[in-house]
């Protein structure tokens, strides 16, 4: 079981909208370019954080995306299930009443355990996930990156302005 | 993200073994039938689980499945990864370090915080399965099957035990 491979786009990207000044947004293809990704691909996964609400898109000759609402406000639940879909892991096709031995629908008063156990780990691992705010990731990401990259995207992204 | 179709199949043929006498060894086909569930495919996860160390081949014109140790001794989690491996769901490419703002590899001392915070969740679903034993989920199955599936299945099994 894995996750899309462009999750961890996502979650970068989102990441990085967190931190360039909200009246620049920025097109996928400068997105693509600063983690060196696919373009087309990156923008599918930016295409459904707009459907989910978490990113804006500005349009225009500076246009491009944006974060939708405040860093404080978006889950990385939220982003996850952008990505993945927001349906269960487990899928509960009843199998316990197929069979030479099952029995009427209407005997099975009690939904089945392998369910229910399956489901609360899913909902175990959806509360540690709702309770990561991308403005959390966002502090982690100043706290983990190297001072030397910092001054090397804060220049690389004067640059984009200037040019702009 | 998805677990395998099969998990399903898997766990309650597990449940299924936990409760048969332990010299009354399941083939694949009697299985299958219980559950009407597709023989070839059901096969492949309990290859799987026998990979596993969960169930033991047993040879033989009585053969088939039996439970390796006791349904107190394995977990859910066993079983989950059994069918769809224990490799993390959450893969870091470390893309941080791409793109023109990335800088040399001896720079980046601290894991990246967004696959640390990914696999905190799946920490918390691990442990969650990992508290789960056959044993339970057994216990869980005999509180929800209808009187009336029980008593079905008993007569099924002991018309197989009688011919076998």
């Amino acid at each position: 079981m894995k996750h899309t491979e462009g999750l961890e786009w996502a979650i970068h990207s989102c990441s990085l909208l967190a931190m360039v000044p909200t009246d620049f947004p920025l097109p996928a293809r400068l997105l693509a370019e600063f983690y060196d990704l696919p373009e087309p691909y990156l923008a599918k996964q930016m295409q459904k954080l707009s459907v989910a609400g978490i990113v804006e898109t500005r349009r225009g000759p500076q246009g491009g995306y944006a974060l939708a609402r405040q860093a404080t406000e978006i889950t990385l639940l939220q982003i996850v299930e952008a990505i993945d879909g927001a349906e269960r892991h487990f899928v509960c096709t009843e199998i316990r009443r197929c069979g030479p031995t099952g029995v009427e629908d209407r005997f099975y008063t009690r939904p089945c355990g392998i369910a229910r156990s399956m489901w609360r780990a899913e909902a175990a691992w959806r509360k540690e996930l709702a309770a990561v705010k991308l403005s959390d990731i966002q502090k982690l990401g100043e706290d983990e990156t190297p001072a030397e990259q910092a001054a090397k995207a804060i220049a690389w992204f004067q640059g984009k302005l200037q040019k702009g």
